[in-house]
C-alpha cells in the first residue's frame, strides 16, 4: 500500500534545516543525472542554497544541535539494555562530524567565490533568463563532456561536504527519536500536545484523497485534512500515522 | 564534429520570443518525463512563463509579425523556381495560426485561474519554497500516479497550445529565411553590418575554448569570444558560421 509522509517543522530552525537538506537532495540527485534541463534544477538550488546561507548564522546554530544530541546520547551511556558499541560509535561520529563544521571555512563561501557560478548567478533571478543569449558561458559549459560537467558538480557538492554531513545526522538523530503511532481525525480535524518537539512526521494513504495542513509550535499542534479535488467529501474518520519528534 | 549554436536576439520582441520558446521546451520536455525533481522544471517555467505574459501585451505583437511573415511569402507566388505548393500550403498554415491565436482567450488565462496552480505559485519564488510543508497540497499531486500527472501537464501546455504554435511558427520561418555563413574572428573580434536583421544564429566548435558575447541591434551588431577557462589564451584567428536572419 502506497503512503505518502509529510514533515512539518515546529521551530524556524529545523524549517531551515529541512529546506536545505531539500536543496542538497536536489543537487546531488541532478548532478548524477544527464538531462538537458537538469542543470536548472542543480543551479537553481545551489543559489537557493545560498540566498539561505546568507541570511543566517548556520554553522553555531548547528554545531550547537549537535551538542545538544550528544549530550542527550551521554546520557544512555551505562544504562542495561542499551547496545554501548553502537552507541559509541555514533558518540564518535558526532564528534566528528561537530569538529568538522566548526573547523570548515565560511559556510558556501568557496560557491561564493567561484567565477562560473558567479558569473551566472544573477540572471537565474530573471524569468526564463538562463536563455543562451543571457548566459552564453553557461550554454558552453552545458556543452561540455558529460564526466566534466559531473565533475564540476560533484566538486560544488564537495564544498559544501562539512553542511551536508552535520545536517544529515542531525536530522536523522531527530527523527530517529520517536515512533510512529497510529491516530484517527474526526471530522477531517486532529490536535495534540507537541511535547517540547521540533518535527512532525506523518503518514497518510493517498486513498483517501486529502493532504495535510499543520499548524502548530512546540507545545500544541493541530492537522486540518483537505481534500485534494475541490470540493470533494472528507471521511468523517481518516486514519493515519504520526510520530512527534 | 560537434558544434554549439548560439541565438541572440536583435530587438526586445525577439528576446521575450526565444525565452517563451525556452520555457515552453522546457515544460514540454519535463512533462514527458518521470524524474522526481522534474516538476521543479515543470512549473518553475510554467510560473516563468506567466510572469512574462502578464507583463507584455503578446497576441497582438505576434499575430502582426505573422502578417509580416505572410505578406513576406505572398511577394514569392508565381515566381519561377519557388514550390508554389508548398509555399501555399505555408500560407494557408499561417493563416489558420494566425486566426487561432486571435481567437484565443486571453493568452495564459487558464493558467492563471487554475485553483491548484495558484496555490503553489506564490512559495516557488521562496528559496527551496516548495519544501512539502510549504506545499502540501503539491507534495499530494507528486505522489499521484504517473499518467495522472502527466495529463495534468499536458492539459497545462493545451492552454498555451495557440501560443506554442504561433511562436514555433513565427521562429522557424525567421530562421529558415537565412543561410550560415563561414566567418573568421581576429583577435576574439568580429563585426559585421546586420541589414535590419532580428535574429543571429552563431555556429561554433566547442574545442575553441571560447564563448561568444554578442552585442548589436538591427543595423549593426559585434561579437567578442571569451574564453570559457579564466586566463586562456584565444587564438589568433577563430573560424566560425553565422547566420543573419
Amino acid at each position: 500500500m502506497q503512503i505518502n509522509r509529510y514533515e512539518h517543522p515546529l521551530n524556524e530552525k529545523v524549517r531551515i534545516y529541512l529546506r536545505l537538506e531539500y536543496l542538497i537532495r536536489q543537487m546531488t540527485h541532478a548532478s548524477q543525472l544527464n538531462d538537458q534541463w537538469q542543470h536548472q534544477v542543480f543551479f537553481r538550488a545551489l543559489f537557493d542554497l545560498l540566498e539561505i546561507l546568507d541570511q543566517i548564522q548556520l554553522k553555531g546554530e548547528l554545531a550547537k544541535d549537535l551538542d545538544k544530541q550528544r549530550d542527550k546520547l551521554k546520557s544512555w551511556l551505562n544504562i542495561e539494555g542499551v547496545d554501548q558499541a553502537a552507541l559509541l560509535e555514533l558518540l564518535d561520529q558526532l564528534e566528528a562530524t561537530h569538529h568538522q563544521l566548526l573547523t570548515a571555512s565560511r559556510l558556501g563561501q568557496a560557491l561564493r567565490e567561484d567565477r562560473f557560478l558567479g558569473s551566472i548567478k544573477q540572471r537565474f533571478s530573471i524569468p526564463g533568463g538562463s536563455c543562451c543569449f543571457d548566459l552564453p558561458a553557461l550554454h558552453h559549459w552545458l556543452h561540455l563532456p558529460l564526466a566534466h560537467k559531473q565533475s564540476n558538480m560533484k566538486g560544488w557538492l564537495q564544498h559544501i561536504h562539512e553542511l551536508t554531513t552535520a545536517l544529515n545526522l542531525w536530522l536523522r538523530l531527530v527523527r530517529e527519536s520517536s515512533h510512529f503511532q497510529p491516530q484517527v481525525a474526526r471530522g477531517g480535524f486532529f490536535q495534540h500536545d507537541a511535547d517540547d518537539a521540533c518535527l512532525l512526521r506523518l503518514d497518510i494513504c493517498p486513498s483517501h484523497g486529502v493532504y495535510p495542513m499543520i499548524s502548530g509550535h512546540r507545545s500544541r499542534f493541530a492537522v486540518r485534512f483537505l481534500p485534494f479535488e475541490e470540493g470533494a467529501a472528507i471521511a468523517e474518520a481518516i486514519e493515519f500515522k504520526i510520530a512527534i519528534c
